[in-house]
Parts: C-alpha cells; sequence; structure tokens
C-alpha cells in the first residue's frame, strides 16, 4: 500500500481544500481531493498532475456515512492507505437562534462535525495498524466562543473541537497525531469575496489570510516529529481584532 | 397567562428532573414534569399534589421537533406561560470513537444538545414578548474537556454548552436568563447504583452529589436578581478530584 | 473558638467588601472588617453594631506578608477561628504594555494576587485542623482574556485564577470550599462614579452590579452543602455584553 | 541596525535556550545568548562560531529591570535590533501551598512571569519603529490547569499567558508577532535526567521532548507570514497523557 493524502471539503480552485491538495501533492505525496462536485475535484487533480504531481479526484459527500465508507475502500481498492487526513467541510449561518430552524441547525452539525468524524472513523481504521498517520481538523473563532448571531455554527465547531481533543487523547499514544486548527479570520478567496465583499474591504489584503499559508502550516504540522506534537493552535492575519 | 416551571426530562422519582420538579413546586410555582415515559412523569406530578403543589404532566420526546411543538402549545392552551425552564435530557456512552457507530454519535447529540436547543427555541419564543424567564441546561465535566472513551458524549457537551453561552449572548439583554450548570461528578440515585455500582461504592456517600443540591442551586439561580446573573458554573462534591 | 468571617479588603461603606461584612452580619456571623485605612473598617463595624450585629474592626494591608500573618493571630487571641474568610483587595491601571512602569506591574500583582495567597496561606492554617472553612476569592473579565489595555491588570487575575484553583484542587477534599467568583461588569458605588462617570453614565442603573446583590452570592456559596460545591462563577448584569 | 536574535534564558548546553540559540544562529541570525551564568552563555556563543555561525554572549539576571535595560542598550550600542527575541526564563517548585513560603511565591512569579514582562518591554521598544519582530514566550501545562503540589508554578504561568495574550492582542495590528508556546511534557537533558529521573525512566526517550524540536518549532513561528500569525500552541510527545 502506498501512503497518500486524502483532502476532504475540496470546493473551488481558490479555496482551502485545493491548497491543501496543492501544497501536499508539492511535497511528493499522492493526494486524492474528495468534494461532491466532480468537475470541481476534477478541476484540482488536473492541476495537480499538469504540475507534475499525482492526484486522483474522488466524489463523496461527507456527511454520509455509506458515502465516506465507500470513498475510503475505493482508496484502498487503488492500493493507497492514507497517511495525511484532512477535513475541510464547514457550512456557516448567520441568523438569531429563535430564527434558526431545526433543519438547519442540524445541517451546520453535519457539516462542521459529523463529517469530520466520519472521516476520523475510516481514517484512523487505516492508520491504526501502521501506527502512523496525521489527521488534521479545522476550528474556527467559533470554537472558542460562541457568539450570535452564529450560536449554531458555534454549536457545530465546540463539537468539532471535543471531536479533535478526544481522538488526540485516544489514539495519539497510538501513533496518530490529531491536530486541531482555528482558523480565526477570514480566508481569502472567490468564496469571502462574493458573499462577504464589505468585510473583505474593510480588512484590506493584508487584512485577509491566503489558503497557501493555510496549507504550509498544516504540512509543517504533518512534518512535527513525535516528540513534539501540536494539538492544538490558532491563527490570524496580523492585523485581526481578536 | 399564569407563570409554571417546564421540568423537561423528567425520569425516576429519585433522579434530577423530579428533584427539579419537586424544588420548584415547594417554592410555589405550578409545574410541567415532562418525559418520554406516561407513568414516570405521572407519579412525578401525583407526589407534588399529595403534597400540596401544582402539578400536570405531560408526555414528549424532546428530541423530536413536532413533539417540543406540541409540548408548548399544550402549556398554553392550558393557560400557563413558562417562566423557568429546564432540560436534562442526556444520554451517554462509553466507548473508543472507533467503536462509537454513526447512529450512536447522532443520538448523543440528540440527546444533549439538539433537545436543548428545540425546548430553548420554544422556551425562549413564549419568554421574550415578557421580557422575563429563566433557561438552565446541565453540562458535566466532559463540557470542559473530551477525555476518552467519552468523546462522542464530550462533543454533544462541548456543543450544549455553546448553544448556552450563544443564547446568553442573545437573550439575556432582552430579559432572559440563560444558566449553564456544569455537573462535576456523579448524581446520587438509581441509575448511579445500578450502572456503575463500583464507582459509587469508591466515592462513598460523601462523594456524590444528592440531587436535592443541585435543584437547589437551580433555585438559587432562577432568583437571581437582574444586576448579577451568573451564566456559567461547576458544582461537584468536596471530594471529588477535578 | 468562636467562627468569624473575614473580611480583607474593605474601603468605603459603598464597597463591595463593607457589603460582604454586613451580609455576613445579618446573618449572624461575628465579623472582622480589614482594611488599610482605619477610619474606614471602624466605620463599616460600627454601622454592623448599630444594626445589632457584633463586629471588629482590624487594620492591616493584606500585600505584606507581616501584616496578614499579624491580622491572623489577632483574631485568634480573640478567642476566633476563620470560619468564612474573603479577599477583595484589588487594583487596577489602563495603560499601554509599553507605558506600565516595573513598579505598577509588580503592584498589581501584590495587590491582586499575592495579597489573596497571604490572606489564603494564613486562613487556611486556621481552617484545616477543623476541616471547615469557605474562602471566597474575586476575579473579574479579565482572568479569562488579557485585553489591552489591561494586560497587566489581566496578569495579575490570571495568577489569582490560577492560586484559587489550585487550592480548591488542594483543600476541597480536606473539607475548605474554595471558590472564584468572576465579576464581570462594574460594580455600583462611589468608585465606579467617581473614577468612570462616562461609562456608568452609558450602562445606566440597571447596567451596574449591586455590591449587595455579589454578597448575597458569596453567602450563597458559604452555605452550599459538601455535596454540591461551586468552585467558579461569573456574574453580570442582564445587558452586560460578554 | 543589524537584526540580530535575542535567546534570554541560556543555561546548560543541553537545555532549551541553548538549542534555540544554536536553530536561529543555523538560519543566519546573529544570536546573543543571554543568561546568568557567564560560562554557559560563553560555552554556547563559542559553540556557535565554531560552526560558524555569529553569537555574542551576555550576562544578565532577567528578574531584574536595570540589567534588562542594560542588556537591551549593550546590544544597540553594538549596533543591533533585536528581531526575534525568545525568553525562556523558568522556576519552579513542587510545594503544597501552605509550605510555599511567601518568598518561594514571589520568586516564581519573578522568574516565570515579570522576567517575561521586562524583556517584553525592552524588546518591544526596538521592534515597534520598525513594525516587524518576533516575540515568543514559553508556557506550561502549569499555564492551563493549575494543580497542586504546582500551584504557585502555575500562578505564575497563568500570569505569563495573560501577557502573552494582552501583548499580542496590543502589538499585533503594529507589526510585532507575539506567541506563547505551551509545552506540556518533560524536555529532555541534563536537568529532567538530574532533577526527575525516575519520570524520565518512566515516559522513557520517546516520553521526553528534544530541546531541537522545540527551537524548529520556534523557528517556524518566527517565519510566519503576517496573513497567518499563530498565537498560541501545544507541543507534547505523542505518548504524553493530557
Amino acid at each position: 500500500m502506498k501512503p497518500a493524502a486524502v483532502v476532504v471539503g475540496v470546493g473551488p480552485v481558490q479555496g482551502l481544500g485545493a491548497a491543501l491538495a496543492y501544497r501536499f501533492a508539492q511535497a511528493g505525496l499522492t493526494v486524492f481531493p474528495v468534494g461532491r462536485t466532480e468537475a470541481r475535484v476534477r478541476r484540482v487533480a488536473g492541476d495537480i498532475e499538469q504540475l507534475g504531481g499525482r492526484a486522483k479526484a474522488l466524489v463523496a459527500d461527507a456527511t454520509v456515512p455509506e458515502q465516506v465508507e465507500t470513498l475510503f475502500t475505493q482508496i484502498a481498492d487503488l492500493g493507497y492507505v492514507p497517511e495525511l487526513v484532512t477535513c475541510t467541510v464547514d457550512l456557516n449561518l448567520k441568523a438569531p437562534l429563535l430564527e434558526t430552524a431545526p433543519e438547519d441547525f442540524e445541517a451546520l452539525w453535519r457539516a462542521n462535525c459529523f463529517a469530520a468524524y466520519l472521516v476520523a472513523r475510516e481514517a484512523l481504521r487505516r492508520m491504526l495498524p501502521r501506527r502512523r498517520g496525521t489527521l488534521i481538523l479545522t476550528g474556527a473563532s467559533a470554537s472558542l466562543r460562541a457568539r450570535p448571531p452564529f450560536t449554531a455554527f458555534a454549536a457545530a465547531k465546540f463539537a468539532l473541537r471535543a471531536l479533535a481533543q478526544g481522538l488526540a487523547r485516544e489514539y495519539g499514544p497510538r501513533g496518530i497525531h490529531v491536530a486541531h486548527v482555528i482558523i480565526d479570520g477570514v480566508l481569502d478567496g472567490e468564496r469571502a469575496r462574493r458573499r462577504f465583499p464589505e468585510l473583505v474591504a474593510v480588512k484590506g489584503d493584508s487584512g485577509l489570510t491566503r489558503p497557501e499559508s493555510v496549507a504550509e502550516l498544516y504540512w509543517q504540522l504533518h512534518c512535527q516529529p513525535a516528540d513534539a506534537w501540536t494539538h492544538e493552535l490558532d491563527l490570524r492575519p496580523a492585523t485581526e481584532h481578536f
């Protein structure tokens, strides 16, 4: 079995998922970009191959147990074992709690927490026999403080943080490095520029975090020697108020 | 509309839900003991009435949106408005995360977090027009630290804590007191003695928290004047290691 | 030896120290109001006696080891043993860290942390043989978050929080209830009205916490049964942003 | 003015201070190893020069305001401006709080918190005009939880954490990267092997963190681009229980 990076939550080429895929491929790993939209994951895999890297696009909705199981089976069938797995699936909602419908409250939990649980479970199952592997989950400011109108998002991100913490305690001594990165600030990219144009304007270019910078950090986390593992860290632009 | 206490999560007469119902009734409030098992809520309501209090048992599964909606409609139809609402529904599971099935991971979230969200939503809707009311949610040691083999439980309790925190920030300034009580230790009662007999034996009688002690604290929280509200506090036996 | 309350940090009659002294006396305890200014502690003791309570004013600077030792020796010589001890000595400074002189940085630590350590030490020494007693220390928003221009204050309040936490873990199982109350908001009184008149104006009367409300809570903490002790809790006006 | 690294708290050649000095020199920076013992800082500076690096040993007791002022004046007089400054001065004590004398309680605060404040102050003063520089402070498990018999140590480390947090909030937007690294576990080296031989034996070689691994992380923190700065992170061996 050859080692591979599995990047779950790949969307637009300027997004965080894509940046992670590019970075891991550049480091020489075979990368599986995974997302719900075939065109997007294919585009990222294509870019990687054009630059001389190795990538295989796979389609899955990470919030559905069966699809996550199938995903990891496909990877194994192709002869790969996950060595570095990230899950950056996320979903946010800006609404007073009383205007947050049960379906939305649940959908946020599925995207931000349940998907990571499903991915972690399948990944760990394959990593444990080798006693090696890195799993990186992605938090937000809301992982530490619940502030309206983002209470439902915070409920999901708090849950994700507990998941990461429990996994680190449970599987760290068995060789698996589980890290939780709290991104406090706005990621630069199409999505932010389209959805929060005023916020982006206020912050200015130096007030946004580039996905490439995050990807570099994730790669450093994967490279940490086993005598000095980081479980949790934050990340923000110099100018970000916190 | 007459003010009432709604106690969601009433099980055995020795449990925390029942203790809350007794305490609030003793203070003079009409109490609605709510739980999934009709015999149990009726028993608690009966006990209250025998002691000269006022209680009306209602049956609902707090993890189901429609049932929670119906519950609060019934209360309104009876001429009552919620003044003090508690939700102590909880579900725990002791298992390594890899042996925690998706259904279990989800069930823990539904019981420990989603139910509280549903109850909070319906309660707040009725409290806000009066700009008064108290909502108390119940955490555990796992609300602050995720430790295997209780990672799934911690993920749900972390989420509940975020919910309570966001609600307090959002609705406190509008007159609603939202509190989150972190019970760190084992509650005395049938359940603990049946499920963890060795643990109970090790702790000894003075090492368990009596539900009546917790109920007293909840009542004190409800009585706090609006210039000095507590949002979060912990609670444990003197001898508890933490 | 008769039980007594020792209230360290008594200043103006409208302040928190005085409110604690009045409340504990009203509950029937003999109270020792302690502060640096003789006229102030005498005034509070006099008020208590006029209302039919028992109080003995003592003068001490709680930041000086010898004075704290002498204080507790005096109390013992008078035939009393501390049963409930509070320390609300505090000192704040609003300044960028680069404009905070070493003497100021140190003075804040002495007032906010070192004094509490000295008081705790002498109090615990007398409480432990009886295996009973309550010690309550007072934090602030800055106990949880360090925000400029209050970094030096936060450094001192973080330290105090650690002290309280370590003491609770160490001496709780030996019968001593150590609590840490985080007052998040502005206390009403002469001091606030004189030093932050604009802030007080913005918050309005309902936006300030009355010392009497805090005193009530401290009394409740002292009355908690040993099966349900609170170590840490926050406190703020309903309208306070947090 | 040429940029330099100032490494405060250099002791034995196997210690963390020395490892930081070696790492920064290897990266090409001129390094000032600073400590109380001339022989030690000279030894480290000598090692660096032998390997082709640039280093100048300076002697100072970082807990004394005048000495820290003089230190930074000397560096300026030599034509250097601090670009990367670390302070790893620390002092621990294992004792019940009641057996911790006031002098010890104070000495721990001076070494673990006050020294860092003094160093930060002088360093920031020189960094701010250039709007660039990195300051890294070093925490421990006790920065997050106060556990007896290490309460006094925790009080000092909590204070240090507040200092780092306040500094990051105050000076980050002005171009200074302030990071707080929580080392959770035992650093390998002479000191640990001499002072806690049984602990070292229990943990085994893979259960200790090598100072070189920590030094690598500090260097990565210094290299982070300004759109993605980490303020706080933890670090522990894979096998460490937490």
